[in-house]
């Protein structure tokens, strides 16, 4: 399946691909549904790659849902999945800190419900949620209570962030031994109409630049999610594809996880931007393959009962 | 007075220094005082040199207080000071605003009570100020009244800020005609005793990162404070020192106007970030002179008597 970058996906071409296919790893937000709206023909796609035999996953940067919730949306919008099929950024951050730094302490999370109960899941004590009223004055806050049992900050989505919630962490990040990690750095959340609020980039930037320090990010294009279906559910690489909408997120990771990857037009990046990466060399943001909609693979799927 | 660069002021040179100058820019913080005392000998430093016919303004990134305020500090903490000496980014930005924007709309407000002031002062009608509760969700945050007549957003420091203020500030700034105005870029406010809390720095990044843009910075580094003590009161280059302790906002600044610098090493940046920045040839961040404090130049001032 050699094939020079960026080919639009279509006719024998496009039949080939979905036969030499296991594992199909799905973005959500502008690939699978808009909003509250589901990407026509996908739902019907997903559930025709299932009933072939293909294995699904959702990868997904979003922190503000926990893996059931995700699997509660995507069945409302019509496409049959399980909990255990959902790899978002909640539910990775709490494995993150579980399996791989190994946390002995409590979080201070700046995130909300589905961060606190993915962490809790995993049986990681924190505190932080909700709201943080405004209180005191300058040197109130430089002198704001610290539990000395937090070991780590996490910041994801939170609409209740405020100059509250970016002080405390500021305090807790000057000792250097505490982790720093941010679910993801999407910086707007697209929504229905082409409007779009405030993502979790903007609040790590914020303390990021309060802590004088970077935080590990969880989220594509970080390999962790990735890593996360590889260990819970195996694939094989040269049997899998990456399908998502942004070219610095889903292309990107697909690209340094050694995998196929599959830009969908009905999101965040276009195609004039997937040429001019090519133009400039950046390889790597360059999907190898574009359709206009995931549901332009549906007829390679049914001309295969033929 | 040519001299190689970030030299030790004492002695002989002292007093030829302190002659060579008629006007002296002080920032303040971490140079005159720290949080609310002044550094021992610094107010009969200043009040030496207005009496030897030295002219002294103050000059801050700071937009916590008014000209009015920083006067009243000033005085409390045993400095001689008029409003007008004083050349502070609440008072900056509005003067940016109205006479060198010229502009002709609102002003949407990320700020406290001085910005507020110095803006009404100018004669520009802003909102935004004060709490701003969360309310509603995604798509109430995406559809937020928007009034049509806010032509800028002027982010400063908003001990209030929260994610409502930054989705207003992105909603504003998605037209691209809108301006978009920091106060400055200080990462932390530092106080007494080592501590410190977020800057205005913080949440200008916030909002860079939801706006996907730059915002116009008022304060040091960049040049517009000074250019406002040139416009109102008048100065002889070749005869003025800016005095901080910062290499990144106070010696930049001073270094791109061509005037005199002298580090403080009272506050934030130590001799070794000067030697650091002068070894890897950063000469714009390396102070022409230094001292341990202000305090050392009181010597060279007494000596002119003799």
């Amino acid at each position: 399946m050699a094939a020079s970058k960026c080919t639009r996906l279509g006719g024998e071409l496009s039949r080939r691909f979905v036969a030499s296919v296991d594992t199909v790893l799905f973005d959500c937000d502008g690939v699978l549904w808009r909003g509250d709206e589901a990407v026509p023909g996908a739902p019907e796609l997903v559930n025709e790659l299932k009933l072939r035999g293909k294995r699904v996953f959702y990868l997904t940067n979003n922190s503000t849902k926990t893996r059931a919730m995700y699997a509660e949306k995507l069945g409302r919008l019509g496409f049959g999945a399980e909990p255990s099929e959902v790899f978002g950024t909640a539910y990775c951050t709490a494995v993150y800190l579980r399996d791989m730094a190994r946390l002995a302490g409590k979080v201070y999370l700046i995130g909300g419900q589905a961060l606190s109960q993915e962490l809790g899941a995993a049986g990681i004590p924190h505190l932080g949620q909700g709201p943080d009223p405004l209180t005191g004055g300058f040197s109130d806050w430089a002198r704001v209570d610290r539990d000395p049992q937090v070991k780590a900050v996490v910041v994801g989505f939170d609409e209740h962030f405020n100059y509250m919630k970016l002080n405390r962490a500021l305090q807790y990040l000057q000792d250097p031994s505490c982790l720093f990690i941010a679910t993801n750095t999407d910086t707007r959340l697209p929504l229905e109409g082409g409007r779009a609020v405030p993502g979790t980039g903007c609040l790590v930037r914020a303390v990021e630049t309060a802590a004088h320090r970077k935080a590990q990010v969880i989220g594509k294009p970080n390999s962790f999610i990735y890593d996360c279906v590889v260990k819970e559910c195996g694939l094989e690489p040269s049997r899998t594809v990456m399908v998502g909408d942004r070219l610095d997120t889903d292309i990107l990771m697909g690209s340094s996880c050694g995998i196929r990857t599959l830009l969908t037009l009905t999101g965040f990046s276009s195609l004039e931007d997937a040429k001019s990466y090519q133009k400039s060399g950046s390889d790597s943001m360059v999907p190898d393959y574009y359709v206009d909609s995931v549901a332009d693979l549906l007829p390679a799927l049914s001309e295969q009962d033929q």
